[in-house]
């Protein structure tokens, strides 16, 4: 027994900051498996009840990232941009704005995951490119950085174990949603991983992990004040996932959508945000004198080619067919394709985006269990936003299926997404809130 | 994992009551093993910060109670008493009202414990007797009791394994001081262990566990009704610990003292306390019409020499030597006698009733680590009660040493234990509170 521990558990329990040694004495004994299992239980329990100030949230995501090993980015010159999502439904910016920050010169370094419940992952996405990989080592990667300005892969080497240890034991001791301890696990691999500058996209809505909007804007700018006193650049746009960001749900789909996007021939909502997220990304590292100047090289990218050029090439550095940014037919394609009709006529006035996710889910497009394969043709594709106009038996959007899609329980999931109203519905924003770190 | 105990937790988490359900499938996983480490710290967290309502404490109590074996007492004729002090100094009730009460014709099957911290326990303290055994087979106990009425004894047999699991984590937790934890443990191995009457001794004042007298009296209240809940009749006093209750602390002084009170030799506030505790255990059995019917019977039970007979036969069943009873320098006793003296003149106005355990338990009587031998001779004998008025190097107690005593750590506690001041202080109660049970 660790009587350090014990003593920092009944200081927390007593809604008392932990002093600085406490916080790296609690996260050394999470990294060596010294602090049993039933105080790690109490203590993120008098966490999630008592929190973190901001001193302490520092403290952690410093003391967490430092837990192992840390990438090394001194020897890629420029400026290094990352970008984290809290995790969406049709949500493929990524796949977007880091080859456009990578055109407009900016070193863009970026280490994502897989999907995790109705939310989709930017590596599961990658994938369904033939022939793509995602794993490289930690020297190879920072080569391609460096020698292409872009590269997107898997967590590499033994980065943040501490957040390895506390996330699988937050999600079965009820203390997911404690704000300083979800802070501290996404900003400790953002700074393990080595960026300077770190743009967040906070989701906002019914699909989003936060229940509430004013829950997303707390967490936003908790991330961004935590985030910039520890000595990096980080700001966070607050962006809406009432609905899926673009049309297209399931991972080539995604990536279709992606490419679509980068060949200026798609414009709306998920475009929107990809070039906003990418803004931040080029004013923060200094590559663009402002926001609107940032926009205008971004979209200069998208038409002049150069995003869907830098995107061919790094699929080409990780063994991927390059060619599917010419031709997206190249990606797997779905066995069969059904309309999902509307009930009724009226406005499309909500749409349980989670219960979409977690219908892509079922037709293979997602895990349920862990070990589960991904089928990378299988989604949805929407047909109409909040607001539109529907008639009854009109398309609301299309199942691709595969052959093990559950089209039955996906179905069933549908039926009770959408509300159609008689009334048209206000119109939501897209961005809800944008937050600046402290100017520097 | 379980996940019923998960949406335990977080249900608990959440400030809401935990159903019947849930309380019995956690008490389940507790005595079986099935909960893993981690999510007992955090429910026992939870629980510690987030209360548990009276419905929701009588659901653990007894599920607690029935996570073993249970002890039948049917076979027993007569009212079952039972006695439970939350642990003192110089604090020997128990062997003076468990003879008193049998000898007045309740059945005392009682179960006891050993020396905890700063507190002395019964059954060290009998052990001092030469010869004598306080470990008897659930019949052999069973037997006893029916035959001379009275029995104490070590736990027997498998009780109430979930609070020997939950007792050791909450101590290495932070969660000992949670009510509705310290609660179901107290009554749960009182109602497994089969009396019918269970009268309380809450103690308070800075010998006490409860850090204020509001925290014994909440203590006492939430017993009380907790237990009367379970069909079982309790009553609590809630009673003086900011001094040492008899003269005596240590295990065969406190026995020489509980026998002298029995022989009708010692009057004071330890023979008070007893027969207030021994008189609620005969009107709770119904057999006394009233407090002071009960006293007026407990008091001959001394005169005519009947509870000290009593005694004498337990001690005899349990193969101690019953001689002790009358020639108490049958016990052992102290290899040195030691004055400890007033550093000035003035009144006795605080006394640091802990450190006067502690410093008992570093001359022998107790144990520092779980492994120690007891000395059973050593100890303390006190000369002054508060209020007193002490002259200059008048002894303020006489220390009781042994071979193993360290003399040198106990002087340094009671150099700070005593505070002498120039004003006679306010005298204060010996009895602060009585809690009743519902009528019946």
């Amino acid at each position: 027994m660790n009587t350090g521990v014990l003593e920092a558990i009944c200081r927390k329990r007593d809604g008392k900051a932990l002093s600085p040694e406490q916080i790296a004495g609690f996260v050394r004994g999470v990294t060596d498996g010294s602090i049993p299992d039933y105080q790690l239980g109490a203590m993120l329990m008098a966490i999630y009840l008592k929190g973190m100030d901001q001193r302490e949230t520092v403290d952690l995501t410093i003391e967490m990232a430092r837990s192992g090993d840390m990438l090394n980015l001194d020897g890629v010159e420029g400026v290094k941009v990352d970008k984290h999502s809290t995790g969406g439904v049709g949500d493929t910016t990524t796949l977007i704005l880091a080859p456009l920050a990578a055109a407009c010169g900016a070193k863009v370094a970026k280490m994502s995951g897989r999907g995790l419940g109705h939310t989709g992952g930017t590596l599961d996405k990658l994938e369904s490119i033939p022939g793509m990989s995602v794993s490289l080592s930690p020297e190879a990667f920072v080569r391609q950085v460096n020698r292409i300005g872009l590269a997107i892969v898997g967590q590499t080497g033994s980065l943040v174990p501490a957040d390895k240890k506390l996330y699988a034991l937050r999600d079965v001791t009820g203390t997911v949603g404690s704000l300083p301890l979800v802070v501290s696990s996404v900003l400790s691999k953002k700074i393990a991983s080595g960026a300077d500058v770190v743009v967040l996209d906070v989701k906002a809505g019914n699909g989003s992990v936060m229940p509430t909007l004013e829950g997303s804007m707390a967490l936003a700018r908790s991330m961004v004040e935590i985030g910039c006193r520890t000595g990096r650049r980080f700001c966070a746009l607050v962006t809406d996932m009432d609905q899926p960001l673009g049309t297209h749900i399931g991972n080539a789909l995604e990536v279709k959508e992606a490419i679509s996007v980068l060949q200026g021939a798609c414009e709306g909502p998920l475009k929107k945000v990809s070039l906003q997220l990418a803004a931040r990304m080029l004013t923060g590292g200094g590559l663009a004198r402002d926001v609107d100047d940032a926009l205008v090289r971004l979209e200069a990218a998208i038409q002049n080619g150069a995003s869907l050029q830098k995107l061919a090439e790094m699929i080409r550095c990780q063994g991927g067919d390059p060619r599917v940014t010419e031709d997206t037919d190249r990606l797997p394609g779905a066995k069969k394709i059904l309309p999902f009709e509307s009930p009724c006529a009226g406005y499309v006035a909500s749409m349980d985006t989670m219960a979409l996710g977690n219908g892509a889910r079922l037709l293979g497009a997602g895990r349920i269990r862990q070990e589960d394969a991904i089928d990378p043709a299988v989604g949805l594709v929407m047909r109409v936003r909040l607001g539109d106009r529907v008639e009854k038996g009109q398309p609301l959007l299309d199942l691709h299926l595969g052959e093990h899609s559950d089209l039955a329980g996906c179905t069933r999931l549908l039926e009770g997404a959408f509300t159609i109203t008689g009334e048209k519905p206000d119109p939501r924003p897209l961005i809800h809130s944008i937050v600046e770190g402290p100017k520097q």
